[in-house]
């Protein structure tokens, strides 16, 4: 019997855990579902028998000792920041992890020890980052393995609305979590373009945008993320003349959040005064030059655009010129912007996302140069079982599952860039619907 | 006799030390002047019998305690994060202690302590901070003993050119620490205006000016402070309407350095890659979305700006499209500018700089509203003895002999917005040509 211990039971947990359950039978697995919230743990759980739900308090040192000493694998869907204090506990009871999050350098310091105590430290498994490491390597080191030479990689990936349910000006709901779409992009993003290396502020980061189609998805464009330099290293590619990681969004995304920036909403560094008593009129008004009566056309003045334009018609849908008072105290720009979206933007009972994701590769092989454009959608299936969900929940699953069966052994911290990890997981994620459609071409 | 220990011989120093040797025959009093350069603490003393010159290493801590334990007064001009060392040091042998700089937290977490032990702790004694409190605070509290009430209070000062010298497009030059120019105004600028607060993001502080003109020297563009909301405390003030501090530069200024914000060429976040292989040229075009030759051209439609603008002019006199190697290692944006900046903005042989600063009050007393607009200029005599240095060094040397000389006494840590400080110090400032000119009228 492999006793399997899953630490927080959000959104993101719902397929992995139905995943774990529905093959538990066959492997002899118990499943241990802890959270913050017995209720969310239990409703997750059901009444499997293979299945059991409690009230899980990361801070009680005690519970914490308890509960991990007594599985075998640890999955960690807690906060990213709070994995490291699992990692820890897993190596004082010498016991494999996985998570879905980014690799801190807290987490990478354990490398060693955990090689040496033969543990797997599994991390990055969700789909960005997860699926796109997975799915990029495995063309990456197809080309290479065919004697090719990359000349250009850029990578893409959107969580948003499925079109079947898209109803608003902005093509856009929040499938994760809003207070990272809210401050997403701030910082320099920086990458690599025929060999030059470029940098993009958060000021310019939404004006200047990739456009891309996905086959039965239309037209997406795409700004850059903050971090694609360091992927050289992590893919192998150094010395690859062009490198872009971006995010996408529906085409008019990205000129009406640029205005939001511009003003200054997202910001989250400081607390506006009295916040508790502005409207959302006077959240605006606060970032504009005129105390004039009408926050609309101070507005469009200050940032030049019509007032009939699309990009106001979006701004005027999120009710930002209302009158509504949110009562939000000691808000920071970023969450108050939050809140008004939050509103808007939440998934609807009815409502489904998409999650879309795309690597373009281009390569010199025998003189002559290709293109391979390699395009994945997935569409959520209700507003509890999403798309986000499931991409986020299903390659963690499996790679628990190779770990429990022993099917993989690699022991260290480590992000699935190489083929025993990435092969048997998209192959089971094709079976299982996520899978990449391929189009290739001469150039 | 009186020992006064002046720590670091910076080209702030020049003056307060000049004061003070010139002093020292009628008060008694030695001078010594330590720094890490020997050569510049002896080039400031010069051979003059009363002052001493030494090499001083703060991080000495047996020079350290020995040459502080040693003087009755001791006047910090280290650089402003490490006053808090030597403040420690004054507390232990129980000294009063000077600086020009703003008062840290650290610094007034040792109030009650320098109280208790009846010690002066007297900071923001510069120009701005400096000046700028004790000539606001005297108006604020003649209109308020008047029976006035204070409706709105704008602040600015600049370290500029004095006209004569005044020979480049930009109209500045550098007269104090370079890279707090390149960073200036980084963050958000917070300030009140008819009631309501406003924010003004670092991508929109060089947008939205206020323009001013000073009696004599003609007209000056203003951009907000990051910090103008404290100074309703500070002022005690709280309520007042309408509150802005602010930078002054020549018109035209602004709207060339925003091209340079908005591009990214002032962000000191991250290191580029290869910066030392970099030409002015590369510099820019890593912040251009087209890798075209013409570095100016691509730069001009990027921004929206005509090739042939004063924009251009402007951005073109730094030399920034020539192919110019600096050969800086690990250089941020800001490092990189900086080092463009310093060959253009340097002060020449026989240039002289400007301070400018302004106070405008607006005020209703027995139901009439006036205004009163105060402002002061100062031209530097060379590049040596600059209004800076004398501006900044002066009020810090009239505070040292008012307190030599037991003419104050206000033990705890102090910034000069009492009249029992600005009174004599600006008394004295006058007669020493650093004078503030009012006018008065109705409004």
């Amino acid at each position: 019997m492999t006793n399997i211990l899953i630490i927080g039971a959000g959104l993101s947990s719902t397929d992995l855990i139905q995943y774990l359950l529905k093959h538990s039978d066959k492997y002899n697995w118990r499943i241990a579902v802890g959270d913050m919230s017995l209720e969310l743990a239990q409703q997750k759980v059901g009444n499997h028998p293979n299945g059991s739900a409690f009230r899980f308090n990361l801070k009680d040192l005690e519970q914490r000792a308890s509960e991990i000493s007594a599985a075998d694998i640890v999955i960690s869907m807690v906060p990213a920041s709070m994995h490291i204090i699992v990692a820890r506990e897993c190596l004082q009871y010498k016991k494999h992890m996985l998570t879905p999050s980014y690799v801190s350098q807290e987490m990478m310091d354990l490398h060693e020890e955990a090689k040496e105590l033969g543990l797997c430290f599994l991390n990055e498994l969700g789909v960005d980052p997860g699926i796109d490491h997975m799915s990029a390597m495995q063309v990456i080191d197809r080309i290479k393995s065919e004697g090719g030479k990359l000349l250009s990689f850029k990578s893409f990936c959107g969580g948003l609305v499925a079109p079947a349910c898209d109803d608003n000006p902005w093509h856009y709901k929040f499938s994760w979590n809003p207070r990272n779409v809210v401050v997403a992009g701030q910082g320099t993003a920086q990458f690599k373009e025929n060999g030059h290396y470029k940098y993009v502020p958060y000021n310019n980061l939404f004006h200047k945008l990739t456009k891309t189609s996905v086959n039965g998805y239309g037209e997406f464009e795409v700004y850059p993320n903050r971090d694609s330099l360091q992927y050289c290293e992590l893919y192998d590619i150094t010395g690859i003349p062009t490198i872009m990681r971006g995010t996408m969004r529906r085409p008019g995304y990205a000129e009406a959040w640029n205005i939001l920036v511009r003003l200054g909403c997202t910001d989250d560094s400081y607390v506006m005064k009295d916040s508790h008593k502005l409207s959302n009129k006077d959240f605006i008004k606060s970032f504009l030059p005129e105390n004039g009566s009408c926050a609309k056309e101070s507005l469009a003045k200050f940032v030049g655009i019509e007032s009939e334009s699309q990009i106001m018609e979006k701004l005027n849908w999120l009710e930002l010129f209302s009158d509504d008072v949110l009562e939000l105290k000691e808000a920071t720009p970023a969450m108050f912007l939050q809140k008004i979206l939050e509103k808007k933007w939440a998934l609807g009972d009815d409502d489904r996302d998409l999650l879309v994701m795309q690597h373009q590769f281009e390569y010199e092989n025998t003189g002559m140069k290709k293109r391979i454009i390699s395009s994945m959608t997935y569409e959520g299936k209700d507003r509890d079982h999403t798309a986000m969900s499931y991409t986020v929940g299903t390659p963690l699953a499996i790679a628990a599952k190779l770990l429990a069966t022993g099917k993989i052994n690699m022991p260290g911290v480590h992000i699935p860039t190489m083929p025993e990890l990435y092969e048997p997981i998209l192959k089971e994620l094709e079976d299982l619907g996520v899978r990449f459609v391929e189009e290739e071409s001469i150039i």
